[in-house]
C-alpha cells in the first residue's frame, strides 16, 4: 500500500492549512492510502528527508483546529527547482526519499511557484519511468493564478481588506476635519486585493472612493485632481492602493530601499505605496493624511475569514488526494464557477503546464475607465467569495490554534 | 418631562457605540425622560446647537447594530474648554442650548479628557444654580482612567493585538530562517495595550517574546542582548512594543517629524517606535526584521471584539443615566472589581474630580523585574478582558453598521 506526501510552499494564507485538513482527511478516508506525511518547509524539506507522519492530526478536533490555524503549518520555502536538463540532483535526492517513504501521491499546496515545482517533477517523474503522481492545491492571496476562477487565500484576504475598509471608514470620520485615508494592499502584478476593497461599499457605507490596481498606469495629475473633488464633497476619503502600482513610466511609485531587494525568485520586494501617496496627498493638497499598511495580517486574519474561502479550500484538498489515486499528474485542482445566481463552483483538474509561470491579472472588464475603481462585474465576481463567517473555537478569547507539529528529521 | 442628551469625544474605540446604545435603551425605558438627543461632534456640536433626535434608534435591531459598529457614532471632538474663570462664554452658549433642547442629565462617553468636560460643565452647573447633571461614561483603548478597574474599549483592543500576536506568530515561522517580528502598539504613557500582547501565549503557542512598556526606560544595549539571546534558540522572535518607548534620557525612540508635531491637547503626536526598533535590530544583529504598526485598527476592529467589553461598555451606558436620574452630577460610571475568580465586576459611580486629568500607567507589580514583559499579576487582571465573542450580524460577508444619522443641524 503506498502513501501520501503533503507540502505548502509560498506565502502562508489564512485557508492554506484548511487545504492541509482537505488532504489528511481525504488520506485517512482513502483505502488505497497507507499512511499520510507531511514535507517540513516544502520541497526543501523532502529533498532534505524531513517527513514527519500526520496521524495525530487525523481526528476530528484537530482538523477542526487546522482549519482555523492561518499560515503554513508544515513551514514553507522559496526554493524553485533547476531545469532537470542542467542538474538532476536535487530530483534524484528528492525521490529517493520519496522511495524510502514509499510515497506514491504528492499534494503541492502553493501559488504559482509551487505549481511550477508540480510540473517540474511530474515531468521528471514521467521521463523517467517514476509512478509517482504529483497534484496542486491552489492557494494564494493575489488571486493570480490562471484558468481557475479564484485562488484560496483570496476569499478571506479579501474579506479581511474589506472588513479594515469598512470599520476604518467609520473611524476616520469622527473628526468633523476633512481627511484622507490610504489603505495598502498587497499584490505585485494582480490588483484583486485591491480592488476587492471596493467590495466595503454598500448603502449604509462608503468606504472606498477611489481604487488604485497595478493594471493601469498611476497617473499623479488625474489622481490629484479626483481625491481633490472628493475632498469637496465627503469629510473623510477612503482610498485602496495596490503594492504594485507604478507610474507611467513603469517605476514603482515607491522606490525606495525595500523595492531594490530582490528575493529569491526575483520579485521585487516591495512595499511603501501606501507611505508614497500619503506624501504625494500631503504635499501637493495639504490635506491631513493617513496610511495604514495592513502588512502580513492581510493574509494571516483567519479569525475573520471567508466561510466560502474555507470550505473550498478544504475541499480542493480532498479532491486533490482523489485525483491523484485515479491516476492524474501534473494537475492543478482548479475552480470553474457553473453558475453566478446562485454562486455554485465544481472543481476541476487543469493542466499545470498551463498555469505556472503564468500570471492572472483583472481584465479590462473590471476595471473602471478612469483606473480608480472597479466595474460591477468586479463586484458580482468577487462578491460571493467572501461570504460566510466560520464557527470559531476560542478559549480565553483567544483563537485557538493546532497544537505546534514535533518537527523532528525522519531519515 | 426632561430630555437627555449624549455626546461622545476623544479617539474611537470598538465599543463606545455599544455605550452610546446602552445610554439610548436606558433612557428610552425611563419614564421620566422624554426625549433622547445626540450632540454632534462631542461639546463642539452642542456648542453650535447640534442635537439630533436619536429616537430612529431605539429599536432592538437598531441598537443591535450600534452595539457592533465601531467608532464613535455621534462624531467626536478634542475640544477642550476653558476654566470657566477665564472665559465663561462657551459655558453660557451650551446652557442656552441646554435649556432650548430642556436637557436635564447629559452623558459624556469620553477618556481623560471627556471627564474633564464633565467635571467643568458639572462645577459650572453647581456654581450657577443650574439643575442639569452631568455623567461620564469611561472609554479608552489605552485603559488609562484613575479608579476604575479598567476602561471599556481596552479589552477589544487588547483582544486584536492578542489576535494580530497569535497570528502573526504563525505566519513568521514557516521559513527556515531566523526572523524578528516587532509589532507596535498605540499608548502613549501607559503600556496596558502593548502589555496585553502577552496574553497571547498559551501553551500552543508562544506569540510575544518580549513586551516593551512606556513605563520602563527602553535600554538599547540590554533589549539588544535579550534579543540575541532569544535568536539562539527560536526561529522566530515576537516582539511587541508601546509606540511611547523612551530611552533613558527621555527622549522618544522614534524623534521624527511625527513626533514633532503635537495635536490640540499638547500630546506629542506619535509613530515610528516599532519602524525604529526593526532598524535599531537590523543594523545592530543582521537579522530578518519585519515590524507592524497595528494603528488605528487596534482601536476599530469590532469583528474581533471582546464580549465581555461590549457587554460592559453597553451596561455603563444604562447606568450613567439611572444615575443622572437618581440626580448624580460630575461623576463617571467606574468598574470595581469584586471578584477575581470566576470574574465579576459591580458598577459603581466615582467622583470625577480625582480622575479627569490624572492618568493610570501600568504598576511595578505588573511588570517583570528585567522591564521586557510582564507578570502573571497583569495575566490574570487582563485575560477576563478579553473574553467572549460577540453574536455578529454579517450580510455577503460584510460586517453590518448601524445606518448613517442625518445630521442636519437642530438649532
Amino acid at each position: 500500500m503506498e502513501n501520501l506526501l503533503v507540502l505548502q510552499s509560498g506565502g502562508p494564507t489564512a485557508v492554506i492549512n484548511a487545504s492541509l485538513a482537505g488532504v489528511i482527511k481525504g488520506g485517512h478516508e482513502s483505502p488505497q492510502i497507507g499512511k499520510v506525511y507531511g514535507g517540513l518547509n516544502g520541497i526543501e524539506g523532502v529533498e532534505g528527508g524531513r517527513l514527519v507522519s500526520l496521524e495525530p492530526l487525523s481526528d476530528g478536533k484537530s482538523l477542526r483546529l487546522l482549519r482555523q490555524t492561518p499560515s503554513s503549518y508544515l513551514g514553507s520555502c522559496r526554493k524553485k527547482l533547476p531545469p532537470a536538463s542542467e542538474d538532476d540532483r536535487p530530483y534524484k535526492a528528492i525521490f529517493k526519499v520519496l522511495e524510502a517513504f514509499n510515497i506514491g501521491c504528492v499534494c503541492c499546496i502553493g501559488g504559482n511557484d509551487s505549481m511550477d515545482t508540480v510540473q517540474k517533477l511530474s515531468r521528471f517523474a514521467e521521463e523517467t519511468g517514476k509512478s509517482v503522481r504529483f497534484v496542486g492545491v491552489p492557494k494564494t492571496i493575489d488571486n493570480d493564478l490562471c484558468l481557475t476562477d479564484h485562488t484560496p487565500g483570496f476569499g478571506s484576504a479579501a474579506k479581511f481588506v474589506v472588513g479594515c475598509m469598512r470599520q476604518l471608514a467609520q473611524d476616520t470620520a469622527v473628526y468633523d476635519i476633512p481627511s484622507v485615508t490610504v489603505v495598502e494592499a498587497m499584490g505585485r502584478n494582480a490588483g484583486w486585493l485591491a480592488g476587492s476593497a471596493a467590495l466595503a461599499n454598500d448603502s449604509a457605507c462608503t468606504a472606498a472612493d477611489i481604487v488604485c490596481l497595478p493594471e493601469r498606469p498611476f497617473d499623479k495629475a488625474a489622481f490629484l485632481a479626483r481625491v481633490e473633488e472628493l475632498c469637496k464633497t465627503k469629510k473623510s476619503v477612503m482610498l485602496a492602493v495596490s503594492e504594485g502600482i507604478r507610474g507611467k513610466d513603469g517605476s514603482y511609485i515607491y522606490q525606495g530601499e525595500a523595492a531594490k531587494a530582490n528575493d529569491k525568485f526575483g520579485h521585487a520586494s516591495l512595499g511603501g505605496a501606501g507611505k508614497a501617496v500619503e506624501a504625494l496627498i500631503k504635499g501637493e493638497l495639504g490635506v491631513k493624511t493617513r496610511s495604514i499598511e495592513l502588512s502580513t495580517l492581510q493574509r494571516c486574519f483567519s479569525a475573520s475569514a471567508s466561510l466560502c474561502d474555507v470550505d473550498e479550500a478544504f475541499e480542493a484538498g480532498c479532491v486533490a488526494v482523489r485525483l491523484a489515486l485515479e491516476g492524474s499528474s501534473g494537475i492543478m485542482v482548479g475552480f470553474e464557477r457553473t453558475s453566478q445566481d446562485p454562486y455554485r463552483i465544481k472543481l476541476v483538474p487543469l493542466d499545470v503546464n498551463l498555469i505556472a509561470n503564468f500570471e492572472k491579472r483583472v481584465p479590462d472588464e473590471m476595471i473602471a475607465d478612469d483606473g480608480f475603481g472597479v466595474t460591477e462585474e468586479f463586484i458580482r465576481y468577487a462578491l460571493p467569495l467572501i461570504s460566510g463567517e466560520p464557527d470559531l473555537l476560542y478559549r480565553d478569547g483567544r483563537l485557538q490554534l493546532a497544537p505546534p507539529l514535533k518537527r523532528e528529521p525522519r531519515l
